[in-house]
Parts: structure tokens; C-alpha cells; sequence
């Protein structure tokens, strides 16, 4: 490490962003907004993305695959949808280049190879998917239609942030179809729960589920839930979403079927997605000024060894002692690493892994090896503690667990502590101003109210929580009677 | 089923269209050359995916993710591979739709969102990865750069058929970087035999290795390995290409690295890939005028259990005895279907299943039960057998052993059948007329005789084999003189 990261007290948006590109998880391309995600940081997205894939699979999901492309045609059909997503497209208009004659070795753009209708590069699948549900349901017999897919897609985003906000990132979409409008809320509510369970168990993130106001809604969806993570400037930041999408689509792509009792009817729809964006609520949530802190479920190396020697014969020495505990960690399917190069100094190395996040470092040299010890320290509380080698691999087992809990248990008081109830429009301002975080207030239910408040604070409604409780109140901007608390806060 | 596919021997074309179809492996999109890949037929790509992505890692390599655009200028920026590509790309133009004000509810492309450089949709990704490997490689520590990248390209192919010819698919590309040329040819054969090696140990396919000619070498490499295999129909299967880039790349990015030596040199590189394509051959080499065959390594489905009953009561003292035996071979990592339903008759289900290429049914009846029998019916030979019920679980394992090795060696011993080796221009005209399939034949080594038995009999040289004796010989076409034979076929 050539110097050390800001500090987030400092600047917190610089820290995030320089701990993004210094612990090699992503960084901006050639290409304006895109990212490109650098090995380390996709070898965690891959661990997402796995744990992800088996609760869709464990709730009855399957992955298939549909076009980059979307004929104009068809994107336009959900009226809705379009106007939602019109301003960000990536556009294809042409299928070829060819040798630009006034620029030797330099191409063009064909002009007679102009498509009759242009492509636009999927922002979201549901035209493109619906267009094909159509062909593939006829009848009750092929409802529930349960599929997923893994994907890039492009919107073409004005002012970007690694994993936050990409002009192309890459997702999941979820995207069912069902015979009743009850089954289809079901499953929106499922996938929400799925979310948070990842979010939660996974990530170590917790999260308020909830659901969107109508402003806020996912473009042509009837209902949009939410989860909302608090990252550590107590900003929030949208962590998943999943909708219930009514019969829209399928009226927009005539996709009928014909009932038990022999009626025919528009099909009801969910579509539900996370993306790389989570990259952004994991690093934000646990990370300090060090580097990353990654929860052991997802941390691509969970533990690192680094032995302290001079000369081979002494790293020999070391090896004897470590070689069978690596592999007895393995075995217990912990991922770890030896790292025995003479390259770098063992402090240098101390000070990658942690801003790499390494969950647990051991470290070993002669005088542990005569002791029968080893060092054992903490990323995420930064404790070292030395243990009996004959008890590391017990010991190392359930501090990764304890880590996993300790985590999340901070980022949950941390979430308790920086969210306030506020019943005036007073308390309400001078929070967001000294000490941002979540409020729970009272709001009158009108978009404009919610506009107003926008206007004037920045805060926007971040959901109406499901666990909202029914209480009489007045709202904070009108005076107008509410019945339950909504979560204000400036976001991501 | 509704009706019988269309036979092998009268219109392979069609047999192979329709079996992709009613499998529900793929089927056409709403895009022109672009297909839908369906739930089932996914679930065998994400198990090639699996085993694949667990080789490239045993070799050490891992992956990353690069932009979906490459800006025209970093396109063109390697002038053979330009020159290789530009006749097929996809070019977005714009970001931006806006209402058509004279057609109320379309959408038009904004003119006045025209991009300032086109972005190309990436045909491959060399262009896109060696402009980042430049701010990535300055020293011979940081060599060498193994990484892989699992994504869509797009090629706009004029004539496009399912999985084998498709204007998005599907793939992974490896690209590496290394210090030495050595090195650099090292890792390119190395991924060639990995290739080799998935293609008949998991798709039970057997490939020739060779090296393609340079006619056919990818476009900016200096040397292309790849793999082939025969089809049913006698015709060639490119089943994935692994490319030893020279210093190319490293040139046309100024890629350049530091040796130990405190010389600074270009980098060298390679790029291999496989893609969807591999489902193509997969289905072509293995499967019969009823169905799918599918190895059981790469089956979603290893074994399919179907109960013969009538009411419920016959259904329950079936399952007692069948779901024992359904834990069973899941305990062992046998995935396994009981297909209860009673929408389908099991005659109905027998043909499904045979369609689908399930390796294994089971079947069982009220009289089965009586005897402690159940049936075994083999998918690749059609042989059915009865076994006592104790000892079911150990048949339906090593049948699957049984099953993977047969219909390697089925595919073995039909391209040995089909493969000619020829020393006159006659007897190679007659056998690709009469008998299609491979044949060894000597060729003079000068693109022109290569070009001119193309343009007379359609047959190409799929590949010089990494394996090909050294012999005195002449060229079939020339009569010059030759060292070893190369593999002329038609193909796909």
C-alpha cells in the first residue's frame, strides 16, 4: 500500500471510492460508466451470486436466458414501462462498419447497413420476456411460470459510482407469471423475503423491508417492494427490489390463459432483481478506514496465513506446522491462504489483507513455533489473541462465525442508533442536517406531500415499512392525519 | 408429444431443428439471429458452466468482468481483428428514445442523443481487456494475468441456426498475459487440452486437437489451436479454439512489462474460448430419432422414476418404497425426479423423458412392488432390465458410469468408421460425395490449394492434429510435396 485510504469521517464518498479501486474490486473502463469488476471483487460477486442462485432454485425457481436486444416495437408496448426507461437507452441502429475511405486503418459505421428497426439494449427484460411468455402459456397446466436470469443489462446513467450507479451492471431478473392475482402478491412477497434473508444472513447487512410509494414505484408495476440498507453516513441505500406487476404486462403482450374452470384471463405477473449494486451496500456497510471488512459468508478468502521467517530453512520450519492446518481448514470447507512469498514483508502483507478484508489472520514465526502458538487477529474488532496451534482450527471455526454475527449486530445498532422518530417538522430538519440517518414520521399519503418534502429536505421516502404499526399520527409537513410511520432519508 | 420427430437419415437439418425445439432446449426470439435458450436447456449449459469454470480455476485462472461496449476507436485499434469483425457488429449510436411526436404512444431515437464515438457491442473481447491491461501490467511480478470472463457477445450473422450459429451468444473468454513467448504457447496449448478434456470426459465427445490453418486462425492471432468433432451427419464441429496472440495485442495497446532483467518488452498473449455453441454438439453427437441423449454429467436429470398406478392409494405404496431409494441416490449426489403427476399417462411421461435424454428411468408397478423388482431402462441403448429393489441403488450408479463410457465410445468408434485416409483427388471427391466424414489427406501447406479444394468440393481443413505422423506424401490436389496429413471435412 502506497498510502493509506481518506478517512470517512473526512470524506466519506472518497473514501468509497478509493477503498473500491485500492482493494481491487472494480474500476472505471474506457468505456463512459462502465466498470470493469476486477477479479477480487468479482470472486465475491460469484459468491453472491451462488448463494442467491440456490434460494431461487430452493424456492422453485429456473434460470434461462433471453436477448441483450429489444425491437423497439416491443419495448414500447408497456406504456408505462417505456417512458420509464425511455431516457437511458443504449440504441442499435446498425450492423455493420466498414473502412472509413477518408481515414486509412480507421472504420465507420456502415450506412447501408441500417437496421429497419432499432434495438435497444435491454434496461430491464420484462418486454422482451412477456413477448415470449405469450407462446408459452396456454392453459392453467403451464402456470406458475417460475424463471430467473443472470445478466447485464444498460441505462444509460448521467452521473455515475463504481457498483452504485453503472451505465451497465449485471443482475439478476426474476420474472413469473400466475393464474391469480393472490399467488402473484405471494411470490412478490416471497422474493422480498428472500432479499432481506440474503441481505441479512449473507451480507450481514440488515435491512427494512417495505413497500415503495406510488412515485416510487418500478416502472409498469402495479406495487414495488423494497429492502433499505443504512450505510455508515446513515445515507440509505436501496438493496432490492420486487414487483407486482397486476395483469400490465400481460395485457400489453396479450398473454391469456385458460382457467380450471375454463375461463380465459390475462396472466398475473412479478418480476424481482439485486445487482452489483450490493457490492456497494456490502463495502459501504462494514468497511473502516483500513480497508474492506467482509463478512466471512462471502469474504473469497476467509482466512490468510502469514508466517514470519528468515531464510528457507526457517519458512521449512513453519510450512511443517502450518501445511496440516491449511488443510484441515479445507476440509472443513474454509477458504484459505498461505501466503509464504518472500516478496513482501510480513507488515506489508498485514496491511493488504486488511484492506482486502480478509476475515482472520493468522501469523507464525520461530517464537510461536517454540511456544506451540499462533497469532490469531480479527479483521472486523482488530483483537489479537494467541492460541494453542493444537486448538486453531476449532478456534478459527468459530470466530468466523462469531464474525458473521458480530457484523451484523454492529450494523444493526448502528442502524438503531442513527434512527430517530421525529413528530415535527423542526426535529425533522435538524436531524437531516446534524446527524442524517433513518426517521420514522408520519406523512399525509399524497405525492405531493412527498414531493414537497423532496424539495425542501433532499430526504425522500424510503418505504413504508410491513412491519409499519397502525397509530394515529399527524404528517410532518401538512398537519394531515396519517396512520402509520414511513422511513425518510437521504440515499444512494 | 403430439408427433414423431423428423428421422435422422432423411432430413438431419430438420431432426436437429425440431429435437432443439420440443426438448425445450432454445427456440428463436422476437430478434432476428437471436434465440431464447429455455429452462432446460440452460440447466445443461450452467452444468458445462460448473465443470468448465472448475477447470479454469485448477489452472488458475479466475474471473472478471469488462464492459459490454468497446469504443470504436479501441476496436480499431488492432487492425486485423478489426478488419475480422467489422463486417458483423452491432453499433449503438444513441442513449436516448424520446416520445415520436407524430405517432402518439411510439418512441423514436433522439437525435439529439447521438453519441460523440460509436460503441461497438463486443464481438469478442481482446480490444476492451488489453486497453485495461495496459494500467495492469508494468512489471514481470505482474505477470502472468490469468483471467477469464463468463458473458454475451455479439456477431450479426446473416444465416443463423440454434446454439450453433446464433447473432448473441453465450461464452467465455480467457484472456492471459504473459512474460515469455514460451510461456504464452504453454497456456494456449494448456487450454486446448482442457478443452479437449471437458469435451470427452463430461460431453463424452471426442475431439481431434490441432491447429488450424492459416486461413482460419482467428483474426489478430498468430497461431489457433482447436478442437473437432464429428457429427452424426459426418460433418465437422469447431468445439472451441484457444489462441496463442503473439505479441499483437501488446503492440496495438502498448501493453508493455519490466523483465527481471530491468529490460522492458511487450507482453504476450493468449485468448481461448467456448460458448454455446458446445450445446450444438452436444445434442448432434449423441442423440437418436427419439430424443435427446444426454451424458449423465451434463443430464439435469440423471434418473427419472415413473410410478405405474391407478388412484391414490396405489400411488402411496409406491412412493413408500420409492422415496427411500429417491434419498438414496440423492445422498450420493444422483440427481434424481419422481414424477407422480397424474396429468400424464406413464406412457405419455416415458416418451417425455426419452425426449428430454434422461439417462435412467426407473419404473415401477403394483406388480413390480409384489416381487421387489423394479424396471431399469437404459436411455442410449434403449435396454431395459429388471432389479431387485435392495439392489437398485447401486445399479443406477454404475449404469451411470456405464452410460457416460458407452456413448463416448459410441461417438469414438462412429467418427473411426467415418474418418478416410485418402491419397488421390478421386477417392477424395467420391467419399465426400458418397460417405461424408473426416479424412486425413496430405495438402501442399499454400493457402491457394486450401482455397481451391474449398471452392470445389465445400470440404475445409478443420485442423492440422497436434497428433499427425510425420510421412512422406502428396498433395491430393497439387501432387506437391507434403509431411503429414491434415483433417479435411465439411462442417458446421
Amino acid at each position: 500500500m502506497s498510502k493509506s485510504l481518506p478517512k470517512r469521517s473526512e470524506n466519506y464518498s472518497e473514501w468509497y471510492n478509493e477503498l473500491v479501486k485500492r482493494a481491487d474490486l472494480a474500476e472505471n473502463s474506457a468505456v463512459r460508466g462502465c466498470m470493469v469488476i476486477k477479479p477480487y471483487g468479482y470472486s465475491i460477486w460469484e459468491k453472491m451470486q451462488r448463494a442467491l442462485d440456490d434460494m431461487f432454485k430452493e424456492t422453485g425457481h429456473t434460470n434461462a436466458y433471453f436477448p441483450l436486444f429489444v425491437p423497439k416495437s416491443l419495448f414500447e408496448a408497456e406504456e408505462k414501462n417505456a417512458e420509464g426507461f425511455a431516457k437511458e437507452c443504449a440504441v442499435v441502429t446498425h450492423y455493420r462498419l466498414k473502412n472509413n475511405p477518408d481515414k486509412p486503418g480507421k472504420l465507420m459505421v456502415d450506412p447501408e447497413a441500417k437496421l429497419e428497426e432499432e434495438l435497444i439494449v435491454r434496461p430491464t427484460s420484462e418486454a422482451i420476456i412477456w413477448s415470449t411468455y405469450k407462446n408459452w402459456i396456454q392453459s392453467y397446466r403451464d402456470l406458475p411460470l417460475l424463471i430467473n436470469q443472470w445478466a447485464n443489462v444498460v441505462r444509460w446513467e448521467m452521473r455515475t459510482r463504481l457498483f452504485l450507479r453503472t451505465a451497465e451492471f449485471l443482475w439478476q431478473e426474476g420474472h413469473t407469471a400466475h393464474a391469480t392475482r393472490e399467488e402473484a402478491i405471494a411470490e412478490t412477497e416471497q422474493m422480498l423475503h428472500v432479499y432481506a434473508t440474503f441481505a441479512e444472513e449473507f451480507m450481514a447487512v440488515p435491512v427494512i423491508r417495505g413497500k415503495k410509494t406510488a412515485n416510487e414505484r418500478f416502472a409498469g408495476a402495479e406495487d414495488t417492494y423494497c429492502i433499505e440498507a443504512m450505510m455508515q453516513d446513515g445515507k440509505a441505500l436501496q438493496a432490492g427490489t420486487s414487483h407486482f406487476l397486476g395483469q400490465n404486462f400481460a395485457k400489453a403482450f396479450d398473454v391469456k390463459f385458460v382457467s380450471k374452470e375454463n375461463k380465459q384471463d390475462y396472466v398475473w405477473g412479478t418480476s424481482w432483481g439485486v445487482s452489483t449494486r450490493l457490492m456497494g451496500a456490502l463495502i459501504m456497510a462494514h468497511s473502516d478506514d483500513e480497508g474492506l471488512i467482509l463478512p466471512p459468508k462471502l469474504a473469497p478468502i476467509q482466512v490468510v496465513i502469514v508466517p514470519i521467517f528468515k531464510g528457507e530453512e526457517q519458512l521449512n520450519l513453519i510450512s511443517e506446522t502450518v501445511l496440516p492446518i491449511v488443510a484441515e481448514l479445507k476440509k472443513k470447507g474454509i477458504s484459505v491462504k498461505f501466503d509464504h512469498s518472500d516478496k513482501q514483508s510480513p507488515g506489508f502483507k498485514f496491511a493488504e489483507y486488511e484492506l482486502k478484508g480478509v476475515p482472520i489472520r493468522l501469523a507464525i514465526g520461530a517464537r510461536d513455533l517454540a511456544n506451540g502458538t499462533v497469532e490469531v487477529a480479527r479483521r472486523d474488532t482488530k483483537e489479537k489473541k494467541t492460541y494453542a496451534i493444537s486448538e486453531i482450527v476449532e478456534t478459527v471455526s468459530n470466530l468466523l462465525e462469531d464474525i458473521q454475527t458480530n457484523i451484523y449486530q454492529r450494523a444493526l445498532n448502528f442502524r438503531f442508533e442513527n434512527t430517530h422518530q421525529v413528530d415535527t417538522w423542526d426535529e425533522f430538519t435538524k436531524i437531516l442536517e446534524e446527524n442524517p440517518g433513518f426517521i420514522a414520521a408520519h406523512w399525509d399519503g399524497t405525492p405531493e406531500t412527498e414531493e414537497k418534502i423532496k424539495e425542501l429536505t433532499k430526504a425522500t421516502i424510503r418505504c413504508i415499512p410491513l412491519e409499519a404499526v397502525e397509530e394515529e399520527g399527524k404528517c410532518i409537513l401538512t398537519g394531515n392525519p396519517s396512520s402509520k410511520r414511513v422511513i425518510f432519508a437521504k440515499s444512494y
